[in-house]
């Protein structure tokens, strides 16, 4: 009976688990989909490096980093038993392990999947200018040690846990730790050449392949199922089903609300600011998927959508460069979930609301110190950006040696 | 035990839903790469609307209209328990709804995954001319309105369903009620300029991008497991198994057929022809996909393939204008599935055909006269096609302010 | 109870079902992103075809060849029982078969969408020369007389089983079996015109579309969840979970390997080899995926990774034209992965060693003969290879009546 249940649990979180990996293609479609043409090549290898070095680092480090307590109790001497950091403990595969929702096999690969998307977030903002090699550098840091400390605060039974601060699935623990780390990188990256004008003037960049940009949201909302889904850490049909109807009814609410309010503002049909908004109202529910109410799901994903409208608008303002909004997206939304969760729900009141708002503030000090320390260490030692020439010919001529995404069709150059 | 046959059905239910989900990336990729490029933001919005319209719309008015009296008992104050329209039975997360099969959550957005297909069917036929507004008016009362009407006589439990009228996942209640409506919008927007010449001549308007729509067919083709699996409403292993087999075999079928039938016809290896077919076949079989065995499966499937050359010549013929076969595909093929019921596998018989029948007539006169009535009032008073300059010059152009679908590529205007 | 578990097991196999499904897809965009496009609809079009008639075939008579021991207990005139070959068996949908794991269609449908697997890899090698009919006819042998040969000597219980050769998944049965194939006829063929200089330089021809390529590899990987996870036969939690944490870090540590090999030895950061390089260790892991711990399976993925670098050079300098690297990947790391079960794992020693380097030997001689000899003969009837004239102007143009990929979109001819 146990073992029944077991079964049918993990093979949830394993499907879980595959989306959330396919999260991954969602985010590379999105990127490149959003940005020139000349930089392709390089944002996809960005992408492909992250998923990769990601599941790696968190296999190594990061996963005994982030979950302290639930197999090697501190002791560090047993971190070494295996060279690569997994250790299997005795009742690992069993019910025994995590209430019989998942082996400790899916745990880890599960968490893994979650580790990678933090630096791809960051990615995205940094995408056009970014040195390659610095990126990784970055990104092996910040996935590797930054995300599991913060993450073990509240996921490793840290002091946020116990302070009762309330994240379902990661507005703040994932999608404002990338966020924060994109602001910081954007900030000392500089916009990208062309981006304002000496008047002050906001220039669009268009993004050279809308289509994929398309189907990279509505592959990252079905990841979503996977990312808000899974986060329940079993099959309980009650809250997973749940989980699934607030999580889309967001979506759906923050796709149009941010679609009707561009609308009014901008007098057009834009189809990358209701994407952003889709996407908002995605971040912005996942911190309390499992506490609100269908209704309660409608409003924040609509609040969430007229935020992306105002958040992209005051990047803008600020001057800072942020070619696929991951900032208003993932930063200002993961800030609106966490906080909804004390205004919304069955959790909503004024004594949690503060513990959000504490949560927010502390793991924002802490994504800025850092990310500030390696970004900006980086930037004096080794270089964070290309070189003039490198942007305006294209990253793809230079670092990936000539290296064309489309070689077959004519192109402009921007 | 019960409990945990709960937790596995509603598993795959979710599954489900989330693959029924994901064809809406299958329908734009399909309507994008068979379409030309300057109208691509336009159908991708379009596409992007319906799915997140739908899903609102079904949570707000259509999940109660469907299915009156799964939890309101008809007593319609209950509606306005829950500002929008969800509310929780009592037993809604139990097995006692749905005879253990999934929740009240998982019901919801399975069928709500559902409701925003009819109206996407609709998109594919009307892209390239229909204004933007006049179509989103229509999609917000047909999928509503009309499509949760015409289920409920039959998934609601209504009059057809008391007749014996079987329509496993949708041929009819689907399929047809999304192709009746494009061949209506058809009829009344006008064939695309330059589609049929003054001497009666048929233009091939060549699609811009048969890779995008090839994947568009796979994905949709997966989606099909999802929307054929999951209408066994749990996750039976003999029902669901075997439904996957015969939706495989009559996709197979259906594009082989289609391939075979298309060379000798046309002496051409067609591409989009055998793709139509595997979407034929899917559509075939999906009346009665839980009641054939394997060969029924690939009998209705070849017959589905040689419908949709006849069927795609015939549209032609009869100088109706449907850019991606929506017509061929999901309104003869739908109704050529629904009455397979009666000839083939567990059900069949003169009086089932003729049931069959009966619901495919009463269905396609509602939804005739439903479509004809909204988009003719539309048509009438805010206008259903763009102005001859705009759909020359791209609908991307005029209702998007510019944006191109893929501004760095070199184009050639059609 | 036991019905519960057959259920849980039999939702895990249908979803692995799919994603195998969806490998095709993956195939897909891999072998387009990585030619020209000038050959993209012929290319399509040829996976397209496998996928139908791999299934079909399979249904007609590759199943019961290749597991005859399982249903009709070599009886033959039971397989005319039904025309398609297909028979369900008394206990077909119940715990009996196959141990609860799964029911006999899901049996199939897995199966199924192994077989295709085989031949599509052939198609990526063929790319871009090969005749559409030659390729059809010989897709079909392929798939449905040789595939199931060779399979049932592992996995129907055949000689090679007995021996205790092992091959999980299929690094050898199902990866090798394309490989080998895809080497003969990439011999038969020659060389793309072009590709070899007459001074021996080898030239590039680059693909055409890269991020195609890249959603290709990674949606293979997403597929392979299902092709290494559902090997397991059943969703028993501990084996698949460490199934699918042992496949993705195999690929990762491919990916990441064949990174940094290939930008020491080239100086460049070469986004195709870093995706060969996670096909390389994805196949590498197939062969003992449920046999490793995570540490086994990065070593394994380390090494392919290394393997695909040194492989493609040696295609190259053995003057074999393979457009998408699919001996590299498929056959070579194949053989390393089959080889990998004797050496690293649970089952690691020196017999073991050796009745894997016999199974490879075996399989190899079986395939080189039978693909040699289907594709000898289809070379001296119908002919393997296009005109010149067809090559160079594209197989779009003559073999699919001039419909062309992106019409819309401007193009330099290669």
């Amino acid at each position: 009976m146990e073992e029944t249940l077991l079964t049918a649990n993990n093979i949830w979180m394993m499907v879980c688990t595959g989306l959330v990996f396919f999260m991954h293609l969602g985010f590379s479609f999105l990127e490149i989909g959003l940005t020139r043409q000349k930089n392709t090549i390089n944002i996809l290898f960005k992408n492909v490096f992250i998923i990769c070095i990601g599941l790696l680092l968190y296999c190594f480090v990061g996963f005994n980093l982030m979950y302290p307590g639930s197999f090697i109790g501190g002791i560090l001497p047993d971190y070494f038993i295996d060279l690569f950091g997994l250790s299997l403990p005795e009742d690992g595969l069993t019910a025994a392990y995590a209430d019989g929702g998942y082996t400790y096999w899916t745990d880890f690969l599960f968490q893994g999947m979650f580790a990678a998307t933090a630096a791809t977030i960051v990615s995205g903002a940094v995408a056009e200018r970014v040195k390659l090699t610095s990126f990784m550098v970055f990104s092996i840091i910040y996935v590797g040690v930054v995300y599991p400390i913060a993450g073990s605060w509240k996921w490793g039974g840290g002091f946020l846990d116990e302070w009762g601060f309330y994240d379902f699935a990661g507005s703040t623990i994932v999608h404002s730790v990338g966020g924060w780390a994109a602001l910081v990188a954007v900030y000392l990256l500089g916009a990208r050449i062309g981006k304002f004008g000496k008047d002050g003037k906001v220039n669009a960049i268009p993004g050279h392949n809308i289509p994929m940009a398309t189907a990279g949201v509505l592959i990252l909302w079905l990841g979503w199922f996977g990312f808000n889904g899974g986060s329940v850490l079993s099959a309980d049909p009650g809250t997973t089903s749940l989980t699934l109807v607030t999580t889309c009814l967001a979506a759906a609410a923050g796709g149009v609300s941010c679609f009707i309010f561009s609308t009014i503002m901008y007098k057009n049909y834009d189809l990358t600011m209701f994407l952003n908004g889709i996407l908002g109202g995605l971040v912005g529910i996942t911190a309390g998927a499992d506490l609100m109410t269908p209704t309660d799901a409608i409003i924040i994903g609509l609040i969430a959508g007229v935020i992306i409208v105002l958040g992209v608008a005051l990047v803008d303002k600020l001057k800072l460069d942020d070619p696929v909004g991951a900032i208003a997206v993932h930063l200002i939304c993961g800030i609106w979930g966490t906080l909804a969760v004390g205004l919304f729900g069955s959790m909503a009141g004024m004594d949690q609301f503060l513990v959000q708002l504490a949560g927010v503030a502390i793991v924002g000090v802490f994504c800025i110190v850092c990310a500030f320390i390696i970004l900006f260490t980086i930037k004096k030692t080794m270089g964070l950006r290309v070189s003039k020439e490198e942007e305006l010919e294209g990253l793809d001529l230079h670092e990936h040696g000539g290296m064309e995404a489309y070689p077959d069709f004519r192109m402009n150059q921007h």
